[in-house]
């Protein structure tokens, strides 16, 4: 671990985007090792075995989804041994009249989401992802209940290209006194369209998606999975709850079952369309702060890593994507395993 | 070239982000060729020989600045092979009640910064990275002239990681009927402040930047470079005029020889200190559509690729820097050429 002194949210003046400024995370500030990912089995902090390698845990289950202190655990959440924010108890504001910070509480945790060395998520099983999301739910349902925290946004980076510098099937929550901006963004539009039209705008792109089902990927009772209209990478996935709600911690065990599958579904078709591109996963919630939304849904997007984002993009906050949504609505559900879902 | 299509601008319901679909640009979509660069100057299209292998040239220069029809360039301005969008003359609007998308009208052109196979901007002498920022500037000013256009966005992708296909020093600009939502976003949020305030915030920006150095990269009597207080990317760096100024085509050429020589300095900088990274730098300016903005100011960012994105950052909106503002132009500062500018 470096130098690097605490870390800070930042508020970009213009963009009115948070920063994270987490010196911490890096060894030295000029050295860099982009798309580095260590592929040593025999030293993997995540294997079981390895627990010593980590950060003592905070919570384990065992197979059959209990919360377990000892013994063979199947999903193990940990502290974030590079955290970009800190679990500390008391803030120290920083706001100033033009540039406006302020103390990077909050938490990082890492979901390690099987004992053995598999490197996907589509190569657990059924029950496996299942407790994953299992997981997910509650770490959420446990971190709203701190009064420091507004969001907890659960993110997954697969392969070298999607940021992940382990193998080892994981993902992560960091949890922040701030709702991202892109939320924030979210939440004031819904809000704007539930006004006007008296309905929550995910559930009518649902109904048109369904429609005409030209960017369908997948669906079952209870879940829609389609490539939305504007798409900003090749092969961008959603999958939406059919049944209106706003926030992903109140999702029931039998619920959580049909989601985890079509995930890894969907991955797995991704995996063998793509070659096996790096891909995130994350999950876009309603704040804390609130219970139950009529304007808001929350869902899961997938953003395969098969493209690079490049000056015209950071530059125009606007995005080049070269593969349409129906193209790859289309490849996507032929190459799907028949009778998968 | 792929079966693609023509391309469309569509605008997600939720973000409000335009996403340019362009089909045209991909062989096959389910094959891509993330970070792959063409590496064989015998075989580049933009070297002097080689002027066949590219789509007509729109415009060249001669070594003194001269626009020239033919004989020997230094500067050269082609259609890109593979367009995001497309000259043509006549849009067909596709608006409907909820998926809002337009044709994907549009100029993309490549500016190949010299005829040798030299592939970083750093390497080029005063003379020629002046010529490049005129041909800049007079495209610009060219494009602004068409009614169909609203705005110009000149970027460059330097190295795999920043998105370039091709070694041979270039950069792009992309023309189009919509204004990029970062400068929408960045245009209201500088009027507010303007209406509060009474002054330009990138004025303002500049004055706390000079009085309290910490972030400081480099000054002339025209530009002053420094790290931004919530820089996105490790080593960010902006390029402000001194003098206030909306719209980057209107810069005369006497200030052109300095902001090209500054850049070239910090970018040569960034490759000692920074082990050759990837890189984008792209210009922001006003509108076509506005002539003198008292509330906008142009500037130039130089974003170094040196970190990934990942599910946090596309999920957020927000970003995780893992070196300060300070420490990086502490690193840039020490880093000088010593009687550099």
């Amino acid at each position: 671990m470096g130098g690097g002194g605490m870390s800070e949210f930042r508020k970009d003046p213009l963009s009115n985007h948070w920063v994270i400024v987490a010196p911490n995370r890096a060894e030295r500030p000029e050295q860099f090792d982009v798309g580095a990912i260590e592929r040593s089995p025999g030293r993997c902090p995540f294997c079981r075995g390895h627990e010593d390698d980590t950060p003592a845990q905070t919570a384990a289950y065992s197979a059959t989804g209990r919360l377990i202190q000892q013994g063979p655990w199947q999903v193990r959440i940990i502290p974030n041994k590079f955290p970009a924010v800190e679990d500390v108890r008391r803030e120290r504001s920083q706001e100033h009249d033009f540039f406006h910070s302020r103390h990077g509480v909050g938490v990082h945790e890492v979901i390690v989401e099987c004992p053995d060395h598999v490197t996907s998520f589509s190569h657990l099983n059924d029950q496996q992802v299942s407790l994953v999301f299992q997981a997910y739910r509650d770490r959420m349902a446990y971190w709203r209940a701190d009064p420091r925290l507004a969001y907890a946004q659960i993110f997954k980076n697969s392969g070298a290209t999607a940021g992940a510098s382990l193998e080892h099937a994981h993902s992560q929550l960091i949890a922040t006194p701030v709702v991202p901006t892109q939320i924030e963004n979210e939440l004031v539009r819904a809000e704007d369209y539930y006004r006007q039209h008296g309905g929550c705008v995910f559930c009518e792109m649902l109904r048109r998606e369904l429609a005409d089902p030209v960017r369908l990927v997948d669906q079952t009772e209870q879940y829609v999975a389609f490539c939305p209209f504007a798409s900003q990478f090749p092969y961008e996935t959603w999958i939406l709850p059919r049944q209106h709600g706003s926030h992903f911690e109140f999702t029931e065990d039998g619920r959580l079952v049909g989601l985890a599958a079509m995930l890894r579904k969907i991955l797995g078709c991704m995996e063998r369309v793509l070659n096996d591109p790096g891909f995130n996963y994350l999950i876009h919630t309603a704040p804390f702060d609130s219970t139950h939304l009529r304007h808001y849904h929350w869902h899961v997007e997938i953003l395969p890593r098969v493209s690079r984002t490049a000056g015209f993009e950071w530059g125009a906050g606007d995005y080049i994507n070269t593969v349409t949504p129906e193209q790859a609505a289309d490849v996507l559900r032929s190459a799907m395993e028949p009778g998968g879902s």
